[in-house]
């Protein structure tokens, strides 16, 4: 292992982060929340003077490996969110470490699940960082960091691997580096036009800004108990709603989009499958809950359309309490929830890619059991998949499930109710953040233990990174050879 | 599709059902059930009267293509269980074709899933021919037809892949048919030990010839209200818990004990894993359930054994109700559901070498990421695993998750709570019987609808014939090409 690289890499990450906690220190003094003050700085300077110490030496070798691209990707995110959970400890508005990190795991993954119990209490300072964080979260730091620092370009290409979800990786233009910064352009760009899309609806500032963190990188944290139920408005349900599913969209589309190439989008097969899910699900939901409002179409067709946006995109965001809506709509949600957004895009879930490159292998399989002697090759995107994308695929699936259920089975000791711990795992390993039971809309995690918390921790990180950097974190072999 | 071979088959097959109704018959003879004999007696007219018509023509062309060896042993089973569910229906002690159907494919699956809110109330005659269904497809019955028919040596293969779970299948002996001969006569044996075991403990003889069946098959079709907990005898439950993961086991690896060949079952990688995970479930739920049992360690080990090797082989039978066990061990139990047994046994669930090998696949692959340049072959039971095999799992469990969700779909409209639609699914796709909620230990199937019945059925055959027979017969492809 490269350890030089790697910690010069994290010296670099701690520094950013520092420079990222100056805009809640802004809000905090916008505000004149003076309490909050020391909580930030203190972590601020903490931050620069490890970074500062850890930079001191530029490494020689600054080769990075395929596992060590796994490898500083797990362990940076774990650092970013630990050092992140500070502020919240030292203001004393979430005193337990344990609660600060999972909230702040929380953000940075994009869940959006959330310990506590009176969001209102909060101050805006923390609001705006908790907020802040999905946004950071949602396009990944450590491509940043690196797309930044000089005489990287030979290296990020595999941590660009680890840390943008996905099956495959597409390079863009032929610098990975150029690669990150258009995407990160779009991404801004984006961002900024649904603040102004919220400010025209009447949103307050921050209200507009924190939702769209949440939005953009489809984190979900609420700053109202009743997350977006609370405005009441199917303008910015409808905002939101559509925004969502834009940012769970793979971001080269996009730029295939800037470029004029509209057919590379058109023939999208896994754009095709996220829309179809979507009209889907929304569809049989609206049918599904239109007794419960009173028979309006439009009604039910603005609650199903929000939710399940909300729900496939990951996001978590809710403008109903569907822990109230039938067994057949909440089977859909629970069932999206698992399938989760594009690769490419700021959205978790298994991904759609992966459900559409399992469902036509199967078939494929079927096909050759059937008529053994007309051999297939499987082809999606209109090119053939390699046979080791498809092994990860697979690979991927089988240690979703072990985690799955490794996960459920450290919950069950808590005593809560098996929908409520299986829908936890789900909400937390999906990065989607309210589940059903004592952590559905209207609750949340609190009640949990700290090993299930800290178990729940893992499980976000792990569907973030898409489990591979994060397991790496645990095999001794990384660490013994050279 | 050689039609005149599949006719000529199900023909015999028929043939062969009308001579298995013999014996309910005459058990209700025995019992002076005279109500009931006109209903055996229709049905084994009906079946002859089809067998004689369909195998008064012998085919000329006897070749069975890997298509039609699926395709034939799908359409059987089917077949198979709607005759049997008419002496039901007939003899109006379960009126609904819907119900006696689901309670048939129940008993031939080795499922043990009811809809009968009170078994004590049938009749001696139905609850042994309920019972002998699950000894009857327990080994499975169009290889014991081929296995008895002239000339049809080479097409035995076919059939035998089909119908005999596991991702692979072995012939221990140079015919195909021979194999089929010793496994139904291993099979045969340990049935009758069984027997005797509970005759000796003072079980009587209907009983003993109905729980025997039941643990022979892992059907777990219980004649009591309350299963096996009725007798409230620790010989009784360790006899069958013992048997069940007998029956369980791969038969091939009695086959070899027979031959002296220890050396093969010592090291047989399935069996470690199978008796590994039956010590560590079972070791944790004793723990677990202590305080309910008194802080009494041999009661608290005598319920979790049984239950644990009733689940894991998925037999059903229950001596206590786990429905009130803790989260944590209920947990533990829905988990092994899916596990399932040993591939070549009479038991269910996804099996024990396909769990063996996702996981040393899994960590394969993660091995690969970490250090690209270190090839290696996945080796599975001291051989490397062919590429087809490997393929062939993968592709199972995503037939098996998108046909589970599906069921999952279908069953949430009927209202019933999400713990009882996701562990009846999983109940009757593994093979098991007994779920949580309303079709818990003290619960049944009664309450669902016609529709939802019918896909449980439809579940409880994918999970008996390993999905693909019963996917063909939907499949149009097949119908049209010769």
């Amino acid at each position: 292992m490269n350890y030089a690289m790697i910690f010069y890499l994290i010296g670099n990450l701690f520094k950013v982060e520092a420079g990222l906690l100056l805009l809640p220190l802004l809000v905090a003094a916008i505000y004149g929340e003076s309490a909050t003050y020391p909580a930030f700085a203190l972590t601020i300077l903490l931050l620069l003077l490890l970074g500062v110490l850890l930079t001191l030496r530029q490494p020689k070798d600054r080769l990075l490996r395929p596992r060590e691209g796994f490898f500083i990707v797990g362990l940076s995110w774990v650092l970013l969110s630990a050092f992140g959970a500070l502020p919240f400890v030292f203001s004393g508005e979430i005193p337990s470490f344990v609660d600060a990190f999972f909230e702040t795991v929380s953000g940075f993954t994009t869940t959006g699940a959330s310990i506590l119990t009176d969001v209102e209490a909060m101050s805006q300072g923390m609001l705006f960082w908790r907020s802040f964080t999905h946004w950071v979260g949602g396009m990944g730091v450590l491509v940043f960091v690196l797309a930044i620092l000089p005489r990287s370009e030979a290296k990020t290409l595999y941590v660009m691997k680890a840390e943008v979800p996905g099956p495959t990786c597409d390079k863009l233009v032929a610098k990975v580096r150029n690669t990150a910064l258009i995407l990160y352009g779009i991404y801004l760009v984006m961002t900024l036009i649904l603040i102004l899309l919220l400010l025209l609806g009447g949103m307050p500032l921050l209200d507009s800004l924190l939702h769209a963190f949440g939005t953009a990188g489809t984190g979900g944290f609420g700053i109202k108990s009743n997350s977006v139920e609370f405005y009441n408005s199917p303008y910015f349900e409808g905002v939101i709603g559509v925004f969502m599913i834009l940012f769970g969209t793979n971001f080269n589309l996009y730029y295939y989009l800037l470029l004029g190439n509209f057919a590379k989008v058109f023939k999208s097969e896994e754009l095709r499958w996220y829309l179809g899910i979507i009209a889907a699900a929304v569809g049989m939901i609206t049918i599904n809950i239109l007794p419960l409002y009173g028979y309006n179409p439009l009604r039910s067709f603005r609650y199903a359309f929000f939710q399940v946006s909300s729900i496939i995109t990951t996001t978590g965001f809710t403008s109903a309490d569907y822990g109230s809506w039938p067994v057949f709509s909440q089977a859909i949600l629970i069932m999206i929830m698992f399938f989760g957004a594009m690769a490419g895009s700021t959205g978790g879930g298994i991904k759609i890619s992966r459900v559409a490159i399992l469902c036509k292998n199967a078939l494929r399989s079927l096909r050759s059991m059937v008529f053994p002697r007309s051999v297939r090759t499987l082809r999606f995107e209109g090119k053939p998949l390699e046979h080791s994308a498809l092994d990860g695929v697979h690979c991927f699936l089988t240690a979703y499930i072990i985690l799955f259920l490794g996960s459920l089975l450290v919950l069950s000791v808590d005593q809560f109710d098996h929908v409520s711990n299986l829908t936890a795992v789900a909400a937390c390993f999906n990065n989607i953040g309210p589940a059903l039971g004592i952590c559905g809309p209207v609750g949340s995690y609190a009640p949990f233990s700290d090993l299930s918390k800290l178990v729940l921790s893992f499980d976000m990180l792990a569907g973030r990174l898409e489990i591979f950097p994060l397991l790496m974190l645990f095999m001794p072999s990384v660490y013994r050879r050279r």
